[in-house]
């Protein structure tokens, strides 16, 4: 199967062709990027070096078309063009943000504009969607935090030990923010320095977090995020936090997890005492958990660590890409971190 | 005035040193450590070029005695003994925990044994205790995470703005952990990635936390606290959310904030929009600090940067010393950070 | 084929198990270590999930014999014994420093006490090492830093452009200096700042370069080596300049590199006018050279990136091993970095 | 007195705010700027509350001029204009190139263009150069790997102990490159690597250096220089090495260094058997220095450790204009790093 990638010049295209250049059965097709194009992708991915000398197209139809499988690595409000001059019998995997949500009203609110509809979400963990991605040509990748908070909480909801009041503090590496040349991104600014952004429930994963984590509890939920800037280039470290339902046991809130994570080949529930470092999951596409009822306080706490663009981003894409055609979900997906 | 300084050779004693060398009153007597003791300054603190040569005294009142002020930044539970033995006309500056809580219970819940005491506290932008710390010659210090979580959360508990069940997620750097030779503070492993540790309710600074908040709202404050390791030196970065009372105005919270730090000297809270990073604050003794009405999920969200080792550690100390030496509070301490 | 890993707790070791957790014929048998005997694999490497529950073993001959190959990652001076008890059918892969250095003068100046001996060196790389490999059960893996310079200076010295009067400056990450816990490794002591030691000659990687230079040399070859620790986990960026010979053009020199590295796996020079960065390397078993002509200062300059623990040391065991197996000597090994 | 900082929000120039903040004879005056100018200097210099709310100017001789002295942090080319307007009584210290080099040709090979004259030269530590800033009202302030590599080698060459062949390589925090939105110094980028630039004698700083440790050696020097990029926000590293002339002892070499810094307030030779770190200087006007002989390669090896911000640009042009200003050469100027 070939695959071509819109958008092969930015971070989460390079982790993607990172991942696809191991990749047993997909083959790398076009490669497109806006600006770039013309350029070699080896100016923009030096660490490629098997694909230095490729050419980067313009993002169009024509040089996407003709592919098993496309992915869509592009500025939000771009993909539904794309995708609908591709054809209903390609796989268009969009990385975007542009068909996450199911509610018009929380997109116009957060993102501004129309809302473009809404596609299968590749989050393979949560209930019921593995089997609706079998059978899809759609998907839409989650946004990294909301891969991140959900993984963390859903055994929680799930299980119905959590009230609907969610407080998540989310480290980030840079590299979430993307290539944008902006000054707060300057290596000089962020080396040495953890810094808050987009405080006070205005981040635009908010209300994806809310839509996956209301899904699970079978009623709404509050979300307060705020997320920060660590000084690393990869890694999202999430703590995550809900008042516990009346009477939890701390033993019963470990069971929930044991029992959430047990058949997840990219979920990993760290022994009793440990806690998740981002260390652990850099490059690899799993995300390592752990979970603690504070008893004082009330709540449930859980801790998870991901790779932002691995799991987060390319390395989920991957996931479900894989199993809407008909691969194994692990195939081609690396689960060891790249450690110290 | 002399001061020693007891610990000299730990990260905490290092920056009392670059501080007070700096400090135009006060003079640097003995210094002295433990298994450290016999050895030169330049040996442990290599940026201090001034005092290379100065040897390292054993921890004794008699190498204390006979100063003006001591410095103690110990470990915990060595604290009472020698101060004890200094007299009461010397002003002892305690570092470490031992005199910190009030309620004994809470001290054996989160330390174990026996409760040493209370001292006044040294932070004196809390209510009431800058005249205390006028006229005492016994200080505690501080706890680091405290240090910020307090000051980001005072002027709403204090003007009854916000419901007293906190979630703090703060992230520090590796310095917070002191100079001890532990593997997961090996540069190797911290470097690229942030981790969670003491999750669940039981950071002992936990308490100290509930207790100044508490002293503020006037009731029982609960804490939920998680503390993260970041990959950096120094600096701790606080995100400390709190339901809002009912019908609480973004204006209303902003009013409160700019009247708790109008005459402050080290709280500095940034205009509308921007968002404090530790590197605002690095090697000072101040507090950068924001906060935002989240109306969507109806919570109060401050977010607060400090130096741990400055105002979370020796700056703290010295600005309540200068209070209780009857100096002017801000001397010797820097208010601009070093950046980028 | 089944490989023991002794020193499966260390960096060295942590590394040789994540690469051949992916490879597809070696499977992983007894891991053992020093005094972290007893103890779960996955306290020390917390990345390796598939692995977590292992139990480390004493190293013994007992634990390690009836393996088809054992790789030894432990400190230098308990290779021999070991191996000596291993039986001749038994390929050693030992990447300690025992068996790397020829001359026993120079392994009693540099690393005191008697000579073990010398077996077929580890780097195919080097004219003539790749048929020596084919046939050997005894491998000595290179030193991190003599990988990095040999392999950015043989071309030049192969091809008789450069006087034999090196000069090379080095910068590592923390990992090259292994998992001891030392106050200057420290992350708070690390982070932000960039050290130099073993200054003046007396790193003992030094005569393994001297060795591998003057190979190719056909005669002796003086070098002058500083090393630098740097805030990363891993990398090396190694600076390597040497006298070019009279008449030699910019043209010449580069066509020379461009034949040393034409059928190499693992050699990749950069085109003209981009220069190596270790985070190209970053988890693979790539080198990333590049070289220039200063005019003026008459000298070549030839820089490399590699991975300190991969290319310099477990990849390159690993890609040796494959050699003396019979296998693919590219079997196993990632070819592109982890970026950003 | 009073200054007025052209190019204020730019690193350099928060750098010379950050200390004449703390400077008890010099007030700070007009802050001007290019394409910032209207906005406050808070949006580019969060770490300096004093100053946050001062509105840039345009960079004009009307805004700079009536001032007691002006520092000129500007990009190449765009002093040689303003300080012609700014009369002769008024100090003009500048921080870019334009007047450093004494030689057109070499400033015309280097930096193309025509040459715009030689202002006295701001290393007072150089023999000579004291008395001459003490007598100027223009100061050509050097760049900052020159400052490091003369200072490194002055002693050496002062004494005639080395061959005019010298090898540089030097490690630069990122802020050495500015405050330019450039991809290759974005923190995705940085973090975790370091990279080489500017290989094979093309780097501008080179002439500067052979200028000025010519002028010591008093015949012609040639330098290799080649600098890295670290991932860290500040301070340069260099190794500087040269052949060693026949017969030189180690004693020798010792007290020839010793001597050069024997009065020298910011030069700090450190003890034998350190190796600087830059850390050991952060914020500082320090210089930390060690040298080797290394007798088996017959090379001098200097290490210096400085602040490229501090010591390197801003400090370094605060110390020679307290020198034409009659004031203590040290006033205002740190000695102590800030650490860890």
């Amino acid at each position: 199967m070939r695959a071509a990638i819109a958008g092969a010049s930015g971070y989460a295209g390079g982790e993607l062709l990172r991942l696809l250049l191991s990749h047993p059965e997909i083959e790398i097709g076009a490669l497109t990027a806006g600006s770039s194009a013309g350029t070699a992708l080896g100016e923009h991915q030096p660490h490629l070096a098997p694909l230095a000398d490729r050419i980067l197209q313009d993002t169009t139809a024509g040089t996407l078309g003709g592919h098993d499988l496309v992915f869509l690595a592009l500025p939000h409000g771009q993909s539904a063009e794309i995708a609908e001059k591709l054809g209903d019998d390609t796989l268009v995997v969009d990385c975007g943000a542009d068909f996450r949500l199911s509610d018009p009203a929380a997109w116009e609110h957060f993102y501004g504009g129309a809302h473009a509809g809404t596609w299968p979400y590749g989050l393979p963990e949560l209930p019921g969607r593995r089997e609706e991605l079998r059978r899809t040509r759609r998907i839409a990748v989650p946004g990294c935090y909301p891969t991140a908070v959900t993984l963390a909480l859903f055994p929680a909801f799930g299980a119905g030990l959590a009230e609907p009041d969610v407080v998540v503090v989310a480290a980030s590496g840079t590299s979430g923010a993307g290539r944008s040349l902006k000054q707060n991104l300057l290596g000089s600014e962020v080396m040495g320095s953890v810094s808050a952004y987009g405080v006070g429930g205005v981040h635009r994963h908010t209300p994806e977090m809310e839509q996956n984590l209301a899904a699970v509890a079978g009623g709404p939920v509050k979300v307060s995020f705020t997320p920060t800037l660590a000084p690393m280039s990869r890694g999202i470290l999430a703590t995550c936090t809900a008042p516990a339902t009346p009477g939890l046991t701390a033993a019963a809130l470990r069971e929930a997890y044991e029992a959430a994570v047990k058949d997840e080949p990219f979920l990993r529930l760290l022994p009793e005492g440990r806690w998740p470092a981002t260390s652990m999951t850099l490059g690899a596409n799993t995300a390592a958990l752990q979970v603690a009822l504070d008893e004082r306080a009330g709540r449930v706490v859980a801790v998870i660590a991901i790779d932002n663009l691995t799991k987060g981003t390319a390395g989920g894409a991957i996931q479900s890409a894989n199993l809407a055609l008909g691969l194994p979900e692990e195939l081609g997906l690396p689960v060891n971190g790249v450690a110290p």
